[in-house]
């Protein structure tokens, strides 16, 4: 897949995700003005989603990654509400069942992978399995980067079956996941949303940054590419990611199928 | 559920399909008119579906039915286009895999059966097989009545563990269906989406008829209530259900959860 996006993590090259300005907006000047874009993406969107179910020749996964309030859950409401859910499959991922844990780490994530003329977004994904381990100490980087290998064959196979794959990593600064998470405690609203353990997390900033950046390096292939996306301005981010979704749509060459029935002799 | 509405199926009254105009548009005038109402139906379901989710205590199962081109697919598109798709699942039964066939007739049915805090759509249900396989001599009144009987158990328990049901009959009249797949004809775009089946099928409409009208008499239940929706004018259909899901889950007094966490004792 060929995609020109200056958040495109290139195969083989270095990161260092603190030299990635979180804030930054590109051509945006303003929240209003990304609007603009963003509803122009989201109806680009939903007619290539239409075609995509029509053709079902190829299916896309976009995979979502990122620090606790770097707005996954946001990303989806905001790009996906507007096309057809008919064609468009959500997975969260969460601590695996007891059923899952016996499971090989892919297992569960293969299941869930959209079929041909479906997108399927994971909100979280197989990328959690070689990070909060590690982070924790509980896996060492050898079995992490073998587990690596691992999702970098599977991905392999899935794109060679027709599934286009992009990966985006919400890039968000310590700052800003501070101020978010100080807005959740401010509006009392949002207190069901608050967990101790997401507080406890956030002491681990610099391991999390560190295990992102080795898995982004060793990730982001040809076939299924990685975007760290700024994401301190959610207005900047769903433009990013949607923008980047309608170009790679665009290149999959999409088109409805050939009529399979002879229409002449149909009567009415 | 205690829904008011002139198209629900008074459980135990007897149905005539031919007795119900499919073209009515009760109090809207226009489709521009439909257009407000439906807007305005869209964001209470979106914000009500945020709640369903939040609260996890009860789930939504949306049953539709109809005739071919009856408009089951642009239901879909066109109310639940705009709600996050997260919390929205869509599952369209086609003809049962081998696998599927080897199970009894509920076992797909139940493995789709959108979990607390989810909205699920049926695009055609378990119904297709007390319909079908009668239609066709397959299946003799007796079997369907009994495998009815097990459908309204199964029903009934689902509600009992959270799950309200809400069941929609899109209802067309036979011109109409035929000015619907004359213009499919008419239009090459539209012409992958043709079946020499559907105009088979076609020819069974009387037997459709009956086998829906005993279907709606013994399976519309105070617990899992069906709607016969006026469908020749999609405006009115789309209006008419909206409606009846935003009262069905106002009626549900859903609510978000309380916090789990003690405030107090989150630092930043």
């Amino acid at each position: 897949m060929k995609i020109k996006s200056p958040h495109l993590v290139v195969p083989g090259k270095k990161v260092s995700l603190q030299k990635i300005d979180a804030a930054q907006t590109g051509k945006l000047k303003s929240e209003a003005d990304a609007q603009t874009y963003l509803q122009h993406h989201r109806k680009d969107l939903d007619r290539l989603q239409e075609v995509l179910y029509a053709g079902g020749e190829h299916g896309v996964l976009v995979v979502l990654q990122g620090m606790d309030t770097a707005g996954k859950d946001g990303t989806i409401r905001h790009i996906f509400s507007g096309i057809n859910p008919q064609g468009c499959d959500v997975t969260a991922f969460k601590v695996p069942t007891p059923l899952e844990a016996k499971h090989d780490f892919l297992w569960r994530c293969h299941n869930a992978v959209p079929p041909r003329g479906m997108i399927g977004i994971f909100n979280r994904s197989h990328y959690e399995d070689v990070l909060s381990p590690r982070v924790h100490g509980l896996m060492d980087k050898k079995t992490a980067h073998a587990h690596m290998d691992q999702i970098n064959r599977f991905e392999e196979m899935l794109t060679e079956n027709g599934i286009a794959i992009l990966k985006f990593f919400l890039h968000i600064s310590e700052a800003e996941q501070k101020r978010r998470l100080q807005a959740r405690i401010d509006d009392n609203s949002k207190h069901w949303k608050l967990s101790a353990a997401d507080f406890a997390e956030r002491k681990f900033w610099p391991q999390y940054q560190d295990c992102y950046e080795d898995i982004l390096e060793r990730t982001s292939k040809k076939h299924a590419p990685w975007f760290v996306i700024p994401s301190d301005n959610k207005w900047y981010r769903n433009v990013a990611i949607s923008e980047i979704l309608v170009e790679a749509m665009k290149g999959m060459k999409l088109r409805y199928p050939k009529a399979t029935v002879d229409v002449s002799t149909l009567t009415l």
